[in-house]
C-alpha cells in the first residue's frame, strides 16, 4: 500500500482475503482468522487511509455472529464505507465454512467517482456485474484469488479475458487485485489488471510475481455509454425480454 | 460453403446479412433486397444442405409484410429449421428500416447437438447469451458483421474477447462468422472465431481476409458445466438476486 501511495494512488485495491490468507484447512482455522467488519483489519486500513488520504478496498474473513463471510471492505478516512459479502462462492469456500452473501453489490458515491465492489468468482456472473453498472458504477473494484489453471500457449488467462468483457459490455473501468505466490500448494494466476471501458488493459498485465499496478483513470469516461451514433450499451438492453434470467 | 464441405464441415456458419450485403443506402434499397424466410436464399441453402448433408446458419434480410428484420436462418435438408430476428440492432440498422425482433433466440435439437443462434451485437448482451445456455445450447452460432475500430497494439479485437467470455461463463461452444473486405467504405474486423467451453479459440483467428475456419468439436463437452469440485457455472447462479436485470 505504501508503494501504491508513493506511485500516486488514490484508490487501492487488494486481493481477496488478503488479511487472513485463502487456503484454510478447516472451519476452526477459518473461525480463528475471522473478525468483525469493524475489527483490526478495518482499523489498520482506516489508519492507512487517513494517513495517506486514500480509499482502500480489500478482502477479509468477516465474522458476524456464528457466520463467516468472504467479504470486502471499502475504507476511507471516514471509516468503513461499505461491506460486501461474496455471493458466488468458489469451490472449498462452500465446504470450509463460508456463508454466501445475499445482498446486492454496493456502489458508493465517493470523491473519486462511483465505486462498485465484488469478489473474484462473482465476476464470472455477467448478471452480477451488470447490476453494478445499472447502479451507475464508474469503476468496479474486485479483490480476487484466481487459482492457476493450464491454458493454451500464448493465451491470456481466461479470468482476465472475462474481466475485459465485463468492462466493455458495461463501459466501466474494472480493477482486479489478484493473489500471487504459492499458498499451501495452491498456485495463483497473479493476474491483477486494470481495464478501461473499451475493455482493454491500461497497464501491463501482472502475470506471476507480486506487482503494484498504478493507472491514472478518468472515471468520467464511464458515464458515456455510447458506442456508435445510435447505440448505448445500457439503453440498448431489452430487459423485458430477459425475465427468465431471474427465474 | 463448398470449401467448408470439402474440409469436412457438418455445420456451416455464414456472416450476418450474407445474402444481401450490409451497407444499405436507404429503406428502399433494403426493401428491394429483403425476401421472405422461405424465399430464394432459404431455397438455395436448403439445396446445398441437402446436396452436402450439412446444416447452414447464415444471415439474410427477412421481409414479413411491410416489416424487415435482420434475421438468421438455420437450414438443413428438411428445410428451414429456425428463423431468428436480431433483437439488439446496431447503429444505422435502426434508421435504415430494420425492425428489432422480440422473440427469444432459438435452441434447436439437431443430430449434431443442440444449436443456438443469435446475431452480432446480440452477443454483447450477456443476458441474451445466457438465455441460450439456460435452454441447453451446446453450440451458439452467430452470424456477425463487426465494424473495424482502432485497438491498442497487440490486443485481440474486443468482439473476439467478448465471445471468449460468452463461451466460458456458460461453458458452451461459440462459432462466429464475420464479414471481411471493404463495403461502401466500411471495413470489417474479419474476426471469425470458434471458441471452446473454456473460452479459448480452437482455431487460428481469422483477422482480415476471407477465411474458412474448420474445427472438429465434441459438443458433448458443453453438457458438463462443472469447473471445480464444488462449482457448476449454471447451478451457481443466484437468479432470485438478479431480478433487477429484467426490469
Amino acid at each position: 500500500m505504501r508503494e501504491a501511495v508513493a506511485g500516486g494512488a488514490s484508490i487501492i485495491v487488494l486481493p481477496e482475503l488478503i488479511a487472513p490468507g485463502y487456503m484454510f484447512r478447516d472451519r476452526d482455522e477459518l473461525m480463528a482468522a475471522a473478525e468483525p467488519s469493524d475489527g483490526p483489519t478495518a482499523h489498520d486500513w482506516c489508519r492507512l487511509a487517513t494517513e495517506h488520504q486514500v480509499m482502500i478496498i480489500g478482502g477479509m474473513a468477516e465474522r458476524a455472529g456464528d457466520v463467516v463471510y468472504n467479504s470486502a471492505l471499502m475504507v476511507d478516512e471516514a471509516g468503513v464505507r461499505a461491506v460486501y459479502r461474496k455471493a458466488h462462492l468458489w469451490n472449498h469456500e462452500k465446504t470450509v465454512g463460508f456463508h454466501a452473501g445475499s445482498e446486492q453489490p454496493p456502489v458508493i458515491d465517493t470523491p473519486f467517482g462511483r465505486i462498485g465492489m465484488m469478489i473474484c468468482y462473482d465476476l464470472e456472473f455477467p448478471e452480477w456485474v451488470r447490476l453494478v453498472a445499472l447502479d451507475g458504477a464508474d469503476l468496479l473494484c474486485a479483490p480476487a484469488n484466481w487459482p492457476q489453471y493450464p491454458r493454451p500457449d500464448g493465451e491470456r488467462p481466461g479470468e482476465v479475458v472475462r474481466v475485459q468483457a465485463d468492462a466493455a459490455v458495461n463501459r466501466m473501468f474494472v480493477a482486479v487485485a489478484d493473489r500471487t505466490g504459492l499458498e499451501r500448494g495452491q498456485d495463483w494466476v497473479g493476474g491483477s489488471v486494470i481495464v478501461d471501458p473499451d475493455g482493454y488493459p491500461v497497464t501491463r498485465l501482472a502475470l506471476g510475481g507480486p506487482a503494484v499496478l498504478t493507472a491514472d483513470l478518468d472515471l468520467s469516461k464511464a458515464r458515456n455509454k455510447s458506442i456508435s451514433e445510435e447505440n448505448d450499451v445500457l439503453a440498448d438492453r431489452r430487459p423485458t425480454l430477459y425475465s427468465r434470467i431471474a427465474q
